[in-house]
């Protein structure tokens, strides 16, 4: 739905790199608080990797 | 180090908790934004497995 189109994509844009940076900042900061609480750095990303392998896609009203 | 382990325990244990469940939420919110506006989950999954890849492990200084 091409409605103003390259503002609105700029905006989703902006907000994804937003949630991404945020994403990091907190993955790094609870990944260093584990290691430095004992939980082996490995462990600690399979972790990490379950959760994003759980992730459920929401439904796509727009396929619909 | 046991000192005061056995509650220092439980208060690592209640904060890693709470570590994972924050950011299984983040998560799970990030995805659905970026999934919304036509990422495609996998690809959306893989830049996720990326950021957990790159995760810094912090110098223990315990082991130093």
């Amino acid at each position: 739905m091409p409605d103003g189109s390259s503002v609105a994509c700029r905006e989703k844009l902006k907000m994804l790199s937003e949630n991404h940076a945020e994403l990091a900042q907190m993955l790094q900061d609870a990944f260093e608080d584990a290691v430095l609480m004992g939980v082996e750095p490995e462990a600690m990303r399979e972790i990490f990797f379950e959760l994003v392998r759980s992730l459920q896609s929401p439904k796509r009203s727009a396929d619909a």
